[in-house]
């Protein structure tokens, strides 16, 4: 096959793949289909860098015993209102999914419910779990840490993850609000972009080891690989002229909510290694929430103002040289739709990476 | 007395005064002590645009019937850990203080609560009420809407508030993390200084009529006064280049848990006139979250770990130029204690005001 043909695949058959491959590595069938969908679901919305594009990671995190198969899930501390899981370092995802139907059971019964979850991996997209929450017409919020790659305002030190927010709110006849936001300014992604490019980024996404503002990518991205010093810069930049100490606080809010309060690591999350130098699971926490739209207010007079509230911005004044006003998720739903009906596009490395996993776990892929 | 001259005073007589200007004005005792309270909260913490340089504006929205001294508030909705309070036009402070208290007080019984609040005026520093929460060994959320000074990405009409966000959350031996943010690059405050210094303001603040950001503060609050278009930024700037569709987000999500969620007024809050041409009340919404953490994991671990995680970036290597890197809210506990010791100064401006307030209502100014 040609090295850079395109290859655009239907998600249905794409999903199946990624199931057949968990199974066969020894993920039981539900957790597989979760962890497939989750997986799929990001590609389908357009958010690429967190699709089946990461399968390798995962398929790699099982090998090495980092990702266990069958971990023994047990509840650390629940009440009415709230539940503390310990994942025993399992996949992220089948816990993830998990611990949000648990916020949504303790929000049908009490009106808000919420779910911490320790010794968890990587869950891939945050809005995932949050979006759970409006097959219920509930509030979903989601937020993870995850890899050490942000500096807080002032450091030169990368101690914070991405560290992403999602919260997902339902409308009427408008699609849903759904806010999927990383922390830092940009994500490492788009820092890959430049580096491949050999174009200057622009300021304010990340700093140089000495902890200065940097144009040049590829040196921040060996620094990160190196664990030498700089890293992504949270939203609103260098220091506190345009309030990047904002971002920061978001960035270790997120940190608190999800390591913390569950009992995680925290702060420089990196991939621990046992005495025999092989890796151990990340030790990443997560925490969901749900809130009962119908505990606050009569659900149909929420709807209508919702609808109203995202009318008013998708048709206020555009800014000169603006088309359009966005609410947030609807670029994704838009791609959604598209990508159910034409494919999903995959670029070749990642067919070619799916090709090769698919070959070592005797899985046919789709294409 | 000279117009220029500083003035100091301590915390306990400004707080006597406020109380007694306000019961003069028909608030009864136990609101008016909390309004005050409030206000002299944000002179301790430094927080000087929210304090008793705001006094006026109150008693003006008392005397207008903007803010009603004896509002008849009434709960809307209430489950297990949900309750849906409107303050019917009172003053915002009370009622918030009253709405995390019951959200508190239900975390007490399932684990987390969570107060909304509709038809409410504005209720000062956000992070009163989150900080309300420290006393009982919980995390505390608290946001509001506000007037429409925000443009949302790609747009040029101011439809959004500052909209901010508090998070407090409890440590051991560190002072709390205290997260006290507006969801806009900076507030409308900041636009003034450089308006009155009559100095170029940093691109990434504000927008001028057309939506382009502006460096020119005076045009802008020339602008937003005269409700022509343009206004402050969202977190992350112009446009989706440093991500303000992040801060766009934030802001929005403020306006629909704080303004929707609550039934109250949401996207281009203005103050509304009545048929006859007087002002009504403002109809601001906000929202208020507790956490307990014993109902996620022991919180002598929980502490412990807030502890060694503060630390940690606390004495994380600087960025070059750079001497100290900040928790959030720690500049503020500083100036309260400094601000306890040595009195509150207070602007020559604000001084006046006060006299003015004092002399109109026979109550004697601290000073």
């Amino acid at each position: 096959m040609p090295a850079e043909a395109p290859v655009t695949v239907f998600a249905g058959p794409l999903r199946d793949f990624c199931r057949e491959v968990f199974v066969h590595l020894g993920v039981p069938e539900e957790d597989a289909a979760i962890t497939a969908d989750v997986l799929v679901a990001a590609d389908l919305r357009g958010i690429d860098s967190h699709g089946v594009a990461r399968l390798k990671r995962y398929v790699d995190g099982i090998r090495d015993g980092v990702m266990r198969t069958r971990p023994n899930t047990r509840v650390v501390v629940e009440t009415p209102a709230t539940i503390t899981l310990d994942a025993d370092g399992g996949l992220g995802q089948p816990v993830s999914a998990r611990a949000m139907r648990k916020a949504m059971e303790k929000a049908r019964t009490v009106g808000a419910g919420f779910a911490s979850v320790r010794n968890s991996n990587h869950y891939g997209i945050a809005g995932y779990y949050a979006m759970m929450a409006l097959e219920e017409d509930m509030i979903g919020v989601s937020t993870t840490n995850s890899d050490a790659l942000v500096v807080p305002t002032f450091s030169r030190n990368a101690l914070l993850g991405t560290n992403p927010i999602a919260v997902a709110v339902p409308a009427g006849r408008s699609p849903a609000f759904v806010l999927d936001m990383a922390t830092s300014t940009v994500p490492r992604g788009k820092l890959e972009v430049y580096d491949r490019l050999g174009k200057p980024m622009p300021h304010g996404w990340a700093t140089d080891e000495t902890g200065a503002s940097t144009t040049d990518a590829t040196r921040v991205l060996k620094n990160l690989t190196m664990r030498a010093n700089g890293g992504l810069l949270p939203l609103g930049g260098e220091g506190e002229l345009l309030s990047g100490h904002k971002g920061y606080g978001l960035a270790l809010l997120v940190d608190i909510l999800s390591g913390v309060l569950s009992g995680s690591a925290y702060a420089n999350l990196t991939y621990p290694k046992g005495p025999d130098g092989a890796p151990l699971p990340a030790n990443i926490g997560h925490f969901f929430g749900a809130f009962r739209i119908d505990a606050f207010r009569p659900p149909d007079e929420f709807r209508r103002d919702m609808d109203d509230l995202l009318d008013r911005l998708r048709n206020a004044d555009k800014a000169a040289g603006a088309t359009r006003i966005y609410i947030h998720g609807e670029k994704e739903f838009e791609t959604a739709a598209r990508r159910e009906v034409e494919g999903i596009p995959l670029h070749p490395r990642v067919a070619a990476s799916l090709r090769e996993i698919g070959g070592s776990c005797g899985v046919q892929p789709p294409f």
